[in-house]
């Protein structure tokens, strides 16, 4: 059954919603917003230039039935609520949204919907949901294959990895929303020519590029998600800038695994992008290259095979001190695609949850560097510069191995246009100061 | 200057407080705890055999100034808002407690504290704290070098080790409290002779004896706590069992280290043992041998060399189902002591925040299998049985290389008898069942 908030013709009352925008009508994405410093934060969904306060909304009686089972969730000042309910309900709250900005609106319902818009503009945005735990995964091949060569060029990739969804427990209190400054970590790291380790700021921080995904529902302790109910609890996704010092992660990460080379941050884009609204932009997965083993049976699904992967082009963008000095505008350093990773959400959850560990709504699971096998969709600077040994030449003469201070870094995210319309994630921004001292 | 809560010869006006127990009155340790199933859960202090209702006390008016701030936050079903109090609040509610359960309490004192208590047979404990993020770390050298010498006989300790306190992130939404029975994981290993890992029930289940502290206070991101202040952030300590698949972590961990080989499930014991109540316990940390580096400046201090240590000896116990059968009782397979630890806890903290990272109010930290030098000092089956070669014999002829459904893994942990009085952890419990089919 087709969804009509998928109709790609279908246009707001809202101009700015019209215009190119990654927020269309098609889009409707959740975030908590907050207008002033001092007032609580609100849930909203992004239209165009503005935001629909959703608790405002539903105290104006604009919901019934399903949907207003899902407002009722959404008067707090997190998605968590929100994410412990059924999908269904998720979707009648989507589904009366559309309404509510679409041309079905009646004149009384956009006067009252017109009085609940607040401007983009003027809001300052939070993280969106309290997050239980963060995973990180490494389901880009071309990245592990990237890293791999620099460590072991005559075996890239161990014998685990077309096997495993390899993965590790990431740091949730310091995952922080697109706009927060990141302070350069300091550390114990081993200088070139050095016999023991000193400790000081990273001399080798990076970004990485990744998509991020927020979980729905999720299972009690003992009772993995099998691979075909797994897409239920994939409520919707992010960018992620999973920052990395990697100085610190060459000597603190043997034998178990990163730890305060990731630790110091962790960037997310504000808006939460819905399973349900890229719905219409799965694809199928990359078939896997001649002699690569089949996923083990718990992870392999004919849904997933045939439209397990996304359909999202991502792009990093990066502006130095000088370059903003010198009125000089961002420059695209990758263009990757969601499209190339090796294993899909839907089978990173069931692998997390197969040996019976437990996912709770709201839980953040990142897919990993989405690099691509193209050299511009390296999507770290240690790939792109291969660890330093090619910098990245800038416009004003400068040159990047890794981030300096005063280097901001941003990720962008979209859906191919369909009939006109665009739909993208907005922004995952992030500016590098010094440490504190 | 001395504190009166410490005094061995202190006596409770209740009897079975002076009697061999855990919890003397010099204990106090704080847990949760439900009378029935159906009633909302609680805070308490135990002594002797039962508990102290914290937030009936709190009703009852048995507090005043500090300690009733630190009572108020004692009246919910988590520790977490009393580790959000600084320490002083804390440690006056120690000692009205210690002072209405000991021998200064007045007739009136008595009798509404003894209306207060609570049996500890009728009462069911739950995980007292919420954990925000929960770190595992590797801060037993004995441990590693076991570890070290199966993987690489002849370097069994990496480079890194005596410079990092080598830590990971673990999963926080699968600790669970003693007593809850532990599934069998499932999940890939390469079976012996294969050429290509299947999926299936572990076969090398293990243990690792841990100790755990629960953070109070924390710090904001960006702004790490400077050694000489990492004491004040630790409230307690707990004992902890980090449930290890020895087969799953052989096949997933390069190279990002452990993951569904641990995430199945962590056991704590339900009850904190403050880090006032351990105060007198602190010694002096072991030397470190000739030839190890000192620890790097912004991990070292005196006061930790000459009191980061604890005296507390610890002990696993192991019970088959035959054994159960038989009417036999648990044997002691582990005897170990938390003095040997290569970092102390105020360290690990340091370590931890040193790059920015911010710890939360109820943020575990676990030491890592707490191993010592003499065999019956190693702290998981991988190290007693040397991963199977050497299987452990049990009184109804079974072995052991690894767990086997059925199996109760029991720790307790204790500091030396002061003046008559023994002081410990409870218990750390968990028996292993086949995983749900």
């Amino acid at each position: 059954v087709p969804d009509f908030t998928h109709d790609a013709a279908r246009r707001s009352w809202l101009d700015a919603a019209n215009r190119p925008t990654d927020f269309p009508l098609q889009n409707l994405p959740f975030g908590v917003f907050r207008v002033r410093d001092d007032e609580i934060a609100r849930v909203g969904i992004a239209i165009g230039d503005a935001i629909l306060d959703l608790g405002r909304a539903h105290e104006a009686g604009l919901f019934a039935g399903d949907a207003l089972a899902a407002a009722d969730a959404c008067v707090g000042h997190s998605l968590n609520p929100l994410l412990a309910l059924a999908r269904p309900a998720r979707q009648a709250l989507r589904h009366r949204v559309s309404r509510l900005l679409g041309p079905e609106a009646t004149g009384v319902e956009r006067e009252a919907v017109a009085a609940l818009l607040v401007p983009r503009a003027d809001v300052r945005m939070e993280l969106p949901v309290a997050i239980g735990d963060y995973t990180d995964f490494y389901a880009s091949i071309h990245h592990a294959t990237n890293v791999g060569r620099m460590l072991r060029p005559e075996h890239p990739l161990l014998p685990n990895y077309k096997w495993v969804p390899i993965g590790y427990h990431g740091r949730a209190s310091s995952v922080v929303v697109s706009g927060t400054e990141i302070a350069r970590p300091r550390g114990q790291r081993l200088l070139p020519g050095a016999e023991a380790p000193t400790f000081g700021p990273s001399g080798r921080l990076d970004y990485e590029l990744e998509i991020g995904a927020y979980v729905s529902g999720g299972n009690s302790l003992g009772h993995p998600i099998p691979i075909d109910r797994a897409r239920e609890h994939l409520f919707g996704l992010c960018l992620v800038n999973d920052w990395s010092a990697r100085d610190l992660q060459a000597w603190e990460y043997q034998p178990l695994g990163p730890f305060l080379s990731k630790s110091f941050a962790t960037t997310v884009s504000p808006w939460v992008v819905t399973a349900d609204a890229l719905e219409p932009y799965r694809v199928a997965m990359p078939p896997r290259p001649a002699g690569d083993p089949p996923p083990l049976p718990y992870l392999d699904s004919a849904q997933e095979r045939e439209a397990g992967a996304y359909d999202i082009a991502l792009e990093v963008w990066l502006r130095t001190a000088a370059m903003r000095a010198q009125g000089l505008p961002p420059v695209r350093v990758s263009l990757s695609h969601a499209r190339d990773l090796y294993w899909s959400f839907p089978q990173l959850i069931t692998h997390h949850t197969s040996n019976g560990c437990n996912l709770r709504p709201g839980d953040l699971l990142a897919s990993g560097t989405v690099s691509g096998s193209a050299p511009e969709a390296r999507a770290s600077l240690l790939e792109l510069t291969w660890q330093g040994a090619h910098p990245l030449p800038l416009p004003t003469g400068e040159q990047r191995r890794f981030l300096e201070d005063g280097d901001e870094v941003v990720f962008r995210g979209r859906v191919p246009a369909t009939g006109g319309a665009t739909m993208g994630f907005g922004e995952c921004r992030g500016l590098v100061r010094a440490p504190a001292s």
